[in-house]
Formats: structure tokens, C-alpha cells, sequence
């Protein structure tokens, strides 16, 4: 029976999250509902995006991703389902699903407008219960992405920033701030191969209002307690932690911050 | 097999969740046991009735609702089983279980007094783990509400405020505020239409130390971002939002606090 | 099919206890995975020890428990699977275990050093997905503990303080702060015996700071709302509580601080 995965803004103390989910088990009873995360921070699709693209490569194939961070929910912004090579995304379409689809791959794209696959009474305030959930419920019990509306080409890409190269520097922007603090940035290992760091290399890190020469690390534990490291975490970016402590507030580093990055030589 | 739905005031730190949990999977392996909320505020029975009847209407017909709000634990208020139009609601007997049962209609309502569907040391401080979860479980094995004890008539309705209307005003109270920040309050969208109000229309909303009129739409997107509108949100109940903001913390009004609405003309 | 319970010091905002569901539902579809917290303070093993040992004893024969705090990932601590009579515990060697193991019995304890039941690449920051959910996960697809790697002797004991007993005081600390205020301390009620202590007894009770005598009840709402008690918790340690309001707030006492007991007589 498939899995769908939940991801939201909603937090966990509101009825929303259950609302969904009781939606989902209403249609097909033998889902197996996942929560990835409803703790992104209200109305971030960015920091959904990339929560969503961190987490989604491991799930097994044919999982069903479920995707609710949705500002412009009951105004003209267009409901979709994105058939990628690994799985489907249902979701708004505003970026939030493409990040983590385009890494896999997408085949198509469809808007959701097919009334017989919503709630009877689709409230404007609640499409992850009213469109999004009867979707995922549909598709789990083995109807066609091209059952639910059209197909469609012109779906909302994501506008995150990309790392630049300029004069053998990186700069790039703190995508994510982990709850352990550790400072997620928008630089994956590949473009740290560009210039030429590897591990034990010594990089010169450029905070907005922090300066820091750190060496390249494996394992938070190779420091010291207390001291700051560069490492490749575990969903392939740079990231900039302090061992058993947390980073963005010893280093005042917060989401959206500017950083560049080049090689201490 | 059954569904068991959770409710309580326990946070997910603490390993009492669990301990329901593991309880409810010891007895009938097989539930499908899904979080309504555990985030409910400490002992107040208002705001999860309020969330239980809100998520409680989209769950499948046989569900089993186990909700545990409970000031009283240890002293003489009573373990209950409500037999409802839709499903079952297993608690103490302190008002939070009826809110949700009586909106789909309560067939009976029994006391647990039968130490067979207990566990074996029921401890004074966690019915939760000792009474209600093995109930809810047995339950879903499929025993009849009536063996766990004598059906009762004098159960504790909950003596939560209705609306008033007087003088072509409603006075009403904050039921809630979400995770989002929207003032959720006790005016459901029936009362509002013996005010005439429909959307469109500019309501006249005194809190008590904010005056506002504000108009009645339909969707958050309604209104540019930062502006405060009036909604009716998705349990059917008259919100006040401010769109993409935190509606809550702008206007300075919490739960408990007493509004009035009438129709500007 | 197998129970697997996951605990760990993550959070629920980042994509990391995803990540291992994901990871665990991949090698073993059919797992019923559940929660015990992901609230542990950061690195702090003891609560967590103390939570899994407050949970795991609830859940049936043959359950899996997959704990992470793991303040060493990355260095050379090692990776080991606990067999115990009512079940399994895989997580690091650093005595996060071996409480509640021990609490059923340690049969065996096996290092995890097979790469066949490893993620294809092992980071070196998050061996909660890449090591200990696929082990997980291959025991509830009925792996030996054995296939995993060579049998242990030398892991590491919890170094938690026990109580001491000195001229009739019992000698103890806080291991814990619940979601109520609630004071758990490290003295069990066996303890408690032999000091004579029963319910009814007045217990003189010395905090750093405070100095109270609490009658020992067994139940909070024994006394008015606001009054402190003495009371045997749900995990059978001795507790501190103000019925309906926050112990540890009102009498300034958090984890890690002395406490002696004795009888008042």
C-alpha cells in the first residue's frame, strides 16, 4: 500500500495536520501516512523546498509527497500534482514541490480541477484538507495523475537563489538553520570541487558580520567541544556548526544571511 | 481494523504519549493509531473539545476517540465511553469528550468501571496509560461498549459559553488562536446569519481593547498582506486573520477574551 | 511484523527523523513505526536513557527501539545492537541503552560493523539513518543480532548517580523535568521503603535553594490546586509536583540539581 509523506507550516497543535490525515484514512484506508515535517516556518517555501528535497530521496519508489506551505491559498495560484521519476508531489504551485522533484526528475506536471477527487465543500482557507489530501488518497488507491485536470508546462519554478563563482570566491545564502544550529548553506560539495577544497583544506568563511578561517571536516567530534568547523552535512551542502553547541547563535548567523566562501591558501 | 485517534495535554517530550502507545499496541496490534494533538494547553478541557470536535467529523465512521484532558486524574470524576452516531470517545467524564460527541449525536454513555480492561496496577496519576488507552484498545478488539460498566445519564456536559445575541449584537468569546495566529472565536457562520452578515458585508468587531470594522471575505489572499480581514475559517466558526501575519500578536487579543460583532451599515 | 520506536534528540522541524523512517520503510515495509520522543535535550543522554527506560517497558515482546543521542557520531565510539529479554535496542555505545535494557535483562551486545547493513555511503554526521535504521531494519525483516558484527563485553555503563542512603537521608538529583513542572527525581519508591516512607508520610524534602515537608499522596488532586506534594510517578521515582501549575517553576529546582529526602517523624 503506498506511503504519502505530510509536510506543512501548520505545527502540531492546531486539528489541521489530523484534519488531513483523517481526510487521507477516509479515502484510502490503508495509507501509510508519514509526517516529514509541519515545523517549516509559516509561509517559507523555501525552507519547505528544501526539507522536502532532503528528506524525499530516501523514501521508497512510487511514495506519494503531500506538501502544504501555501501564502496564496484560495486566490489564483493553481493546485498540482507532479508525476517525477521516483514518486508523485501534490502540492501548491509555487516552487514548493519543484526543488526536490526536478532532483529526481519530473515527467509531468497536472493541475488538480477535477471536483469528483475533492471534498464536497472546498473550504478557501484549507486546500491541504479540502484538495491536496483527497488527491494524495486518490492516487494512493491507484487513480491516474492524468485523471485530476490537464497537463501543464508553465508550472511556477523555484526562485531560490543559486551560489555564484566570482573571482575564486563562492557566495551563496544560509538556506537553513538545523535545530541542532547548524548553519545549512545553499553551497553543495560540487561547487566546493570548484574550487578545488577538499577535506582538511583550510576555507575562508565571509558571515555579514563574522569573519572565520575553518578547517574542512568530516565529523562534527573532530574539534573540540565548543569550537566551529566547516563540514559537508548530511544532505550534501556546506555547513558551518560548532561541536555540541549551536552555531547560528554563537555566530549571530541566521536564515537568508549572505555568505561567501574561498580557499585559505 | 480500528482507527484510535489521540488527544492530550502531555507535549511530545515526555515519554507519556508513548506509553499510550505502546499500551493500546500491546492489546490490539493491528490499530491505526493517529495524533489528533498533543499540544493542547495544560488542563484546558475548552480548547481540546474544541480540537477534538474540529478534527473528530473527518475521521471514518468507527473511529475511536481517546482524549485525555484531565485536572481531576486520581480524584472521583469518572472514566467514560461515549457511544456516538460516528464513533466512540473514551476520557473522563469532565466535558472534553461531549462537545464532539453531541455534534454527530450521543447514543449512550457508559462509566469504565470493570478492572478486566484495566491494566493491572492502575497508578493514581496516569489513567491515560492505565484506564482509557486499554479501553480504547479493547474497543478495537471489538467489545461492546456496555461491558466495561453501567450506562449513565448524569454525565458532565461542558460549560463552555455560547454567543449571545442582544441588541443586534453577538457577544462571543476567543475559542482558540492557531498555530498561524488567527483569533478563532466561539460565533459560529449559523449565528452569524441571524445578523444578516454575509460575505461582503463590513462587520463592526469590538475586542476589549481594540475596535476594528473589518470586511467579510473568503479567503486570507483576499486582502494585501499585513491587512486584517474577517473570515469564516474552515471548522465553520468566524475568524479574524491578518493575511501572511500573526493576527493574535497585532491585535493584542488571547483566549478567553470576550468580543462582540455586529453588521455596519 | 515488527514494532520499531524511535527516540532521539532531532526535533520534528528538520528532515532527519524522516529521513530514518524513510530509510527504515525502504528495507522493511511493513514496520509499525512509533515515537517515543524526539524532545531529548541536545546530548543529553541521561534523559534520554531515562525516557526510553520510562516507555520501552509498555511495549510488547520482540519491539525494536532505535535511540540516538549521540553526542560522538563520527569518532570512534562504537554502534552496537543490545539483545534483552523483551527485546531489542540499537543506538551508540554510550550508555543511552543499557538503563532500560538492563532494567529487562541484557542477553548479548553486539558490535555493528557489517557494511551489507549500512547505507551504500555512511556519513560521518548522521549514522541515525545511515547506520542504525537500516540495522533496525534488517532485525525486523529477522536478521540475527549476530549477523550484525562481533559479540561485546566492554560497552559502556550509564554513569548516572544512584541515590545514596546517609544517616537517614536519601541522597539523590533531578533526572528529569516533564511537560507539567514536575520534578522527577532519581529515587525509585523501592528506595523510599527503606527509608519507611509510606503514603500519608510527611517527607522532609531539601532542594539547593528550598527546604519543604510534603506529605507523600498518590494522586495531584489530593491537594488544592496550587499546593506542592510529594507523589510516587507514573515510572515509580518519587516525584514533586503543584497540583494544575508548574513544580519546577514555582520552587526554582531544574536537572541535574541535589535533593535529600528524609522522614519527618
Amino acid at each position: 500500500m503506498a506511503i504519502i509523506t505530510l509536510l506543512s507550516d501548520f505545527g502540531l497543535k492546531d486539528p489541521y495536520v489530523a484534519e488531513m490525515k483523517a481526510t487521507i484514512l477516509s479515502i484510502c484506508r490503508g495509507a501509510q501516512i508519514v509526517d516529514i515535517s509541519h515545523g517549516i516556518e509559516k509561509f517559507n517555501t523555501r525552507m519547505g523546498a528544501f526539507i522536502l528535497a532532503s528528506a524525499a530521496p530516501y523514501f521508497p519508489q512510487g511514495t506519494i509527497h503531500l506538501a502544504v506551505v501555501d501564502p496564496g491559498v484560495g486566490t489564483k495560484r493553481r493546485p498540482i500534482i507532479v508525476e517525477a521519476r521516483r514518486g508523485f508531489y501534490v502540492g501548491p504551485d509555487n516552487g514548493l514541490l519543484i526543488l526536490s522533484a526536478r532532483k529526481e526528475g519530473i515527467s509531468h506536471v497536472y493541475i488538480i480541477s477535477n471536483p469528483e477527487y475533492m471534498h464536497d465543500q472546498v473550504s478557501r482557507t484549507f486546500h491541504g484538507r479540502d484538495i491536496f489530501a483527497p488527491a494524495a488518497a486518490h492516487l494512493a488507491t491507484g487513480h491516474s495523475p492524468s485523471d485530476f485536470g490537464a497537463e501543464i508546462h508553465d508550472y511556477i519554478l523555484p526562485n531560490f537563489a543559486e551560489p555564484q563563482l566570482r573571482d575564486s570566491r563562492l557566495l551563496g545564502e544560509i538556506l537553513f538553520v538545523d535545530n541542532f544550529g547548524n548553519i545549512v548553506t545553499n553551497i553543495s560539495v560540487k561547487e566546493l570541487k570548484t574550487l578545488g577544497a577538499n577535506e582538511g583544506h583550510l576555507l575562508h568563511v565571509k558571515f555579514e558580520a563574522k569573519v572565520l578561517d575553518l578547517k574542512l571536516h568530516s565529523a562534527y567530534g573532530q574539534v573540540p567541544a565548543g569550537r566551529a568547523l566547516a563540514i559537508i552535512g548530511s544532505s550534501d551542502f556546506l555547513e558551518v556548526a560548532v561541536n555540541q553547541a549551536n552555531a547560528s547563535q554563537m555566530l549571530g548567523v541566521k536564515v537568508g544571511d549572505s555568505v561567501s566562501i574561498s580557499l585559505r591558501t
